[in-house]
C-alpha cells in the first residue's frame, strides 16, 4: 500500500509532511519516484498518467488536487476506483473572493474607468446601487452556493440555476432547460461556475447570450470549454454583451496573438479565481483517506452518471 | 422663507417634487432664480456662492450635498447658520462598494494582471488569503466604519485609526499622534476616509509612508489634498508602496498630462467612490429641515472645532 503524489514541488513537500505526521503508515511517493506501482493504491494529480489503469493494477481512489475532474477521462478509468475531488474551505474562499471583485467591478464601471485612465480621461458616471443588479449564478454546487450568498448579502438580486431543482435561502432557483431561459432573460451579470461535462461543454454560446438582457455581463470561472469564444466576441461586437471577466480561456493558456487580450472591455486573469492552498488540500486528503480507511465516503466523491 | 437649491439640474427637479410633497409650505428656488434674496433661509449646495453672507442675509442653514464640508470657508460663514453635511444609506453603501472593490484588486493582483493583459502575458500568482491582509482604515466616522465592518466580514484582519479613542467591535483602534505610528507599522493595506482638515492637509506623505511595512498598498477615498503627491510617486518607485488606487487627486480633476495616468501601479477612478444618490439626498435634506423646525438637531451638524 502506498500513495503517490504527481503534482508540484511545493505540494509534495508539504503534504509528505502532513502524511508522515497523520498517516504514517502509508508510505509517501514523489512521481516519478513510485516505487512498486503494484503497492500504489492512492493517487493524487491534476492529470494522471496516459496509460493509469496499466500502471497502477491495483489503484483505489484518484485524488483530483483541485474543484473539478473534467481533465480525467471518466470512461478510461474503470468503475472499481473512486474519483474524489477537492473540497476544502480555501479553494470556496477563493472563488468568492474573485466573484465579489468581479461583480463590484462590473457594477461600479471599472473596466470602463480603467480604459479611461489609459486615454488620460477623467469622466464620472452615475454609480448603479447594488440592489439594481440581478446576478445570476449557473452552477450550485460547492462553489456556486458561497457565491450566491456572497453576492446576495452584498446587496444585489441573486438568481441561480442548475441542471436539477435545488432550495437556497434567499435566492430564486432555476432548473433544467425549462427553468433556463426565465434565468437568462433577468440575469444582468451571468456568473459561470458549472462543472465541465459533455452536457455544459460550449453552453456559454450565441443562443445563450441571446436570451440575457441586452448590456448584460458575463463573469467565467468555469472551464474555458463552457465558452464559444468567437460568439462572445461576436456578442461584445453587437452590444449584446457590455464586458466579460474572464479566468478561464479556450484555449488555455490564451494564446500570445489572441484578439481577446487587446479588448478594453474584457479583463482576462490567468485562471486564478479559486487555487488549491497547499495546506489545507493536503489535509483534505489524509482525511478522506481515513475516510476510505474507516469505510465512509470520501468528501467530494464524484458521481461518475453527473460527472461531479 | 425660502428654500435654494444650487447644485445639478436633474437633482433641483427631483428635489423640487420631494418639497412639493413633504414640505409644500417652504417655497423652493433653483439658482439662480433665487427670488428675493432676504427670503432664503436654506441653502443646499457644494459650492455656495462667494458672497453667501451678503447674499442671503437671513440665511439659517447651509447644507452640502456630499458627506464632507472642505469646500466650505468656515471662517466666513458666521456661527449662528449651521452647517450640515450629507449623511444618508446611499453614500455609506457607495463607499463601502468601492473600497470591497480596492481591497479584493489588491489581494488579488489585479493591477498587476490587467498590465500583463496589455502585455499579452499569461502568468499565474499564488492566491494570497484574506487573512494574511492587515487593513487599516484611517477616518472612523459615517463612512469608516461601515467600511471596517464590511471589511472584516470579508476576513481581513481590520485595525481603524481616529483623531480620537473609539471603539468598534472586533476592529483594533488607535488613537492620535502616539497611536498612528502603531497603527501604520502594522497596515498592508491603507484607506484613507479621513474629513479634510488643517491638521490632516497633506497627511498621506513621506514620512506616513515610511512608517508602513515595506509594499503597502494604498486606497485613497478622502479628499485630493490629503496626498502629497509627489511623495507618493516616490515611494511607488522606491517599491516602499506596491500600488495604490486613488478616487480623488490634487489637482482634480488630474490634468491629461500628470504622470499618475500611465503608471500600472496606480488605478485611478473619477471621484465616483460615494455619490450622493439623488432620491435618498433629497429626503435626507427634507427631514433634516423637518428636524430644525421642531428645534432637533439635524444629522450630519458639523462641529465647527473639528470641521466634521
Amino acid at each position: 500500500m502506498s500513495f503517490v503524489i504527481k503534482s508540484t514541488i511545493e505540494r509534495a513537500e508539504v503534504w509528505g509532511r502532513q502524511f508522515a505526521e497523520h498517516l504514517p503508515d502509508i508510505p509517501f511517493r514523489i512521481w516519478p519516484d513510485i516505487g512498486d506501482p503494484a503497492e500504489v493504491e492512492y493517487l493524487a494529480t491534476w492529470v494522471p498518467p496516459e496509460d493509469l489503469v496499466e500502471r497502477f493494477p491495483n489503484l483505489k481512489v484518484l485524488f483530483s488536487v483541485g474543484a473539478g475532474i473534467d481533465q480525467f477521462d471518466l470512461a478510461a478509468i474503470p468503475p472499481h476506483i473512486k474519483i474524489v475531488r477537492m473540497i476544502e474551505t480555501g479553494l470556496t474562499e477563493g472563488m468568492v473572493a474573485y466573484v465579489q471583485f468581479a461583480v463590484r467591478a462590473i457594477q461600479r464601471d471599472m473596466l470602463r474607468y480603467a480604459s479611461q485612465q489609459r486615454a488620460h480621461v477623467w469622466q464620472a458616471y452615475p454609480v448603479r446601487e447594488a440592489a439594481r443588479f440581478r446576478v445570476g449564478v449557473m452552477g450550485l454546487g460547492q462553489l456556486g452556493v458561497p457565491v450566491a450568498y456572497a453576492l446576495r448579502d452584498m446587496g444585489y438580486v441573486v438568481q441561480g440555476w442548475a441542471r436539477s431543482a435545488r432550495e437556497i435561502d434567499k435566492v430564486q432557483c432555476f432548473a433544467d432547460e425549462d427553468g433556463l431561459r426565465a434565468f437568462l432573460a433577468s440575469t444582468d451579470i451571468l456568473i459561470c461556475l458549472l462543472p465541465l461535462t459533455a452536457e455544459t461543454t460550449g453552453i456559454l454560446n450565441h443562443d445563450l447570450f441571446a436570451q440575457l438582457p441586452r448590456g448584460a455581463s458575463l463573469v467565467q470561472c468555469g472551464r474555458g470549454r463552457h465558452l464559444v469564444t468567437d460568439d462572445l466576441i461576436a456578442a461584445l461586437d453587437s452590444g449584446q454583451l457590455a464586458s466579460a471577466i474572464l479566468d478561464v480561456t479556450d484555449p488555455e493558456p490564451l494564446p500570445a496573438d489572441h484578439p481577446l487580450w487587446d479588448r478594453t472591455d474584457v479583463l482576462i486573469t490567468p485562471h486564478i479565481a479559486s487555487m488549491t492552498p497547499t495546506e489545507s488540500g493536503g489535509m483534505a486528503i489524509v482525511e478522506n483517506i481515513r475516510r476510505y480507511r474507516n469505510g465512509e465516503a470520501p468528501v467530494g466523491l464524484v458521481d461518475r452518471r453527473t460527472g461531479y
